[in-house]
């Protein structure tokens, strides 16, 4: 298992296949406005909030209304043999959202209709245009919730896409668990469902869960169907420092071993909680801490409290500071969210590469100290947050987009991290998903027949290369 | 979405294909006594728990022992382009283990070590012959446990193969949700890994629930990780009998609505109860009767038994009827367990043709109600299990094989069953996979679009179609 060389991971491949003026002729006849190759609107759609700055925009950005509107467009990109790279919001990490080969955006943010809320049945249905805010808006006169929470309000279908995962994760789980069916069109334009609205099913290949994290390579998701909660009775959100990152770790590694459900246990490092509190204009105390949240009946939320305050103290936590209001969790929540932007605003013009490392969480402590060290010694700011509850952390290293020597170092760290992770038996990517930043890394990762399987299956399900190529592997 | 013609279901189609003379010399010469062809041990590997009876068995049986010798039987065979069959207890009750191309049976009950408990991870990683028992045996020292539990003592192998689930998965969900990674030997010989020990993960094509419930056709299984559980600080289960089906399945429909987090919520009906009883030595009230179990700590324990008890009570339950000690909760699901047996044993000679639909909870009781009224009025006796809080349950319709009208009513059955279960949004197989019975369900469940991606799937892993060929869907 040898690290990749890092040369090749901000320079992404670029092979600009053709777009036939008869393709572009043709879209905006058929979709008018809703077809734009003004260059803002493309330029918009070329990128994400990746640290790739030089790919050259999709040729054009098709707005879709419907199902069948994307079939459309992916049926003459078909006939074309042109690229089509689906477009939500555009909050990917990893580049995903561009046309390294060219191609057609098709932005789905305008299907953004909840279709059909089966509050009984603790399930939706949405277009994937909807936003994780929107659908809990959506669905909160029922009583449900939708727990999946990457902190951006990316939609449903670039989460599907990515297999998302985010704070709650440590209870209710990832995209993975939480998707039960879909609705796709497929690389030949054709419109397939997934599964159905059961919550279990045997029947033939998962064909849901190759769609979950295939990064838009094997299909455009046009409808999402995922699992809702009850919204829990009681809920309590708490801060705790602690005099070290280690003891911080050590207190999630002993909440997890022990069972406690907990809903969210996050870390911030003791230089992120400065830069939240600078950014958000608040004023947690300067020290590594953990955020967390309990869900459940009024007295298991006191139980799982309690004894998560046992083992903190023991290990060094001080006292914790209650949220308890809907207002002080929104604040603090909201806070750690924005984290990302608050690191970003620390450092005027800078861009962030995020790791995504996730590990067994026996090996938390080990894979995060010596990370930490490093990246201290290398003298680049950084920003750490966790859903350390998963063994899931985030460095963002924060660089100068125009400094060849700063992205060096950045991509260093990564490197060694990832190296270490995978060491641990741990993933390169617990949540973000590969794009073009992690291509070498997947395939250290899972190893040369195991990329070669991804790949045989890609070339089955789109022998012309169309789905978002050039991400997760290169054909 | 018409419903298939029933004519088909219990005549699988057989092609016997050739299995030369050299690869069986090829094999004795290697593998010795672990080779065998000898008529009984064929016949034994050849059939399953399933109604069919007229496959002939396959041409020999080898004993793994290592998943390099599973990779140098595939290897043989791909050279030979003749199917293997994976076979690990043999408790599959749709064929799967049917040789209807021919072929070699590779049997893994050998391998069944545990190769590694990670307690401080809740990961165990073994191989694929060790039973749900074994395994259970081998990590109670930890204080941690396996939940899925199929009833059958499968092989854990067998289990991810069909992505079985059980009593437990209303809380702990199915082989989907438990299997972390796995090791498999592709059609080419090819040893693979699928994932990694970390919770959770975005890293590519999501290959392990590809593997998960493919039922052999896209490799052999020979390692499993999967995710244990702690052991409850308290367990408590309870038995109460209500004056109908239809108040059994309302109180677990209010159950799952209000999202308690119950372990066990099991119905049976009366009549299944009086061969339970029988079979047993029980004395259950012969009535419909839920079967809870409550996990947590003792007071989410007692919380969970107080609401569910009210609930109940407002629907006609009866008192509860506890099992507090760990003897009489083992007593309780054994019988649970045994039920299949107790109908088996109930009409001597017979074999049961099982359904296995799966609907959202809220049309559980239109989806029940009316399948038993068509039971009932079809004179055919039958068992009736369920594990209602998933929407999951399973007629079993007692048919004597030598008899076509008694085949033809239960497929009739089955049949109607079906077309009502996807019509109310759910699935033909909720745990117990497809197989050679329920491939035109599937076709009509998932529609043709679906089951053609599945075999692109299929044909671009195994072009030689070797892995366990003609089930799930013809080729």
């Amino acid at each position: 298992m040898n690290a990749p060389t890092p040369s090749t991971h901000l320079a992404p491949t670029i092979l600009q296949r053709e777009v036939p003026d008869a393709l572009l002729t043709t879209l905006k006849a058929r979709f008018a406005e809703r077809c734009s190759t003004a260059l803002v609107v493309r330029e918009q759609h070329g990128r994400d909030e990746s640290a790739f700055t030089t790919v050259p925009p999709p040729a054009a950005v098709v707005f879709a209304l419907s199902t069948q509107e994307v079939a459309e467009v992916v049926t003459l990109a078909s006939q074309y043999r042109v690229p089509v790279i689906p477009f939500g919001v555009g909050s990917s990490l990893e580049g995903h959202l561009l046309a390294v080969q060219g191609g057609i955006s098709i932005d789905v943010s305008r299907m953004n209709q909840v279709l059909a809320i089966n509050a009984e049945d603790l399930t939706v249905t949405v277009q994937p245009g909807v936003t994780r805010k929107q659908l809990n808006e959506a669905v909160k006169s029922t009583g449900l919730f939708f727990p999946i929470d990457p902190g951006a309000d990316a939609t449903l279908g670039g989460m599907s896409a990515t297999r998302a995962s985010g704070t709650n994760a440590v209870r209710y789980g990832t995209m993975r668990e939480n998707v039960l069916a879909l609705e796709v069109v497929t690389a030949s334009g054709e419109i397939t469902r997934t599964g159905t609205r059961a919550k279990k099913s045997s029947a033939g290949y998962d064909l849901t869960r190759l769609m979950v994290g295939s990064e838009g390579t094997l299909g455009v998701i046009t409808e999402v169907t995922v699992k809702l909660y009850p919204l829990p009775e009681a809920i309590s959100a708490a801060v705790c420092s602690f005099p070290s990152i280690e003891a911080a770790v050590h207190t999630t590694i002993q909440i997890i071993q022990m069972g406690i459900p907990i809903a969210r246990v996050e870390l911030i490092d003791a230089n992120t909680v400065r830069m939240v509190n600078a950014h958000s204009k608040l004023t947690l105390r300067e020290e590594p801490q953990l955020l967390m949240e309990f869900h459940g009946s009024p007295a298991s939320v006191k139980e799982q409290a309690e004894t998560v305050q046992e083992i903190a103290t023991e290990l060094g936590g001080n006292a914790f500071e209650w949220a308890t209001t809907p207002e002080a969790r929104t604040r603090l929540w909201t806070a750690r969210h924005n984290a990302y932007f608050a690191a970003i605003q620390s450092k005027p013009g800078c861009r962030a590469i995020s790791t995504d490392t996730c590990v067994p969480i026996s090996r938390l402590a080990d894979c995060l100290l010596d990370s930490v060290a490093e990246a201290d010694a290398s003298g680049l700011p950084y920003f750490l947050v966790g859903h350390v509850g998963d063994g899931n952390f985030h460095f963002g290293y924060l660089l100068d987009p125009d400094s060849p020597s700063e992205r060096a170092t950045a991509e260093q760290l990564n490197h060694a991290l990832v190296a270490r992770a995978l060491k641990l038996e741990g993933t390169c990517s617990g949540e973000h998903g590969v794009g073009l930043h992690k291509m070498d890394f997947l395939l250290t990762e899972a190893g040369s027949g195991a990329v070669a399987m991804m790949r045989t299956i890609k070339q089955a399900l789109d022998p012309h290369n169309i789905m978002n190529p050039g991400k997760i592997f290169t054909l």
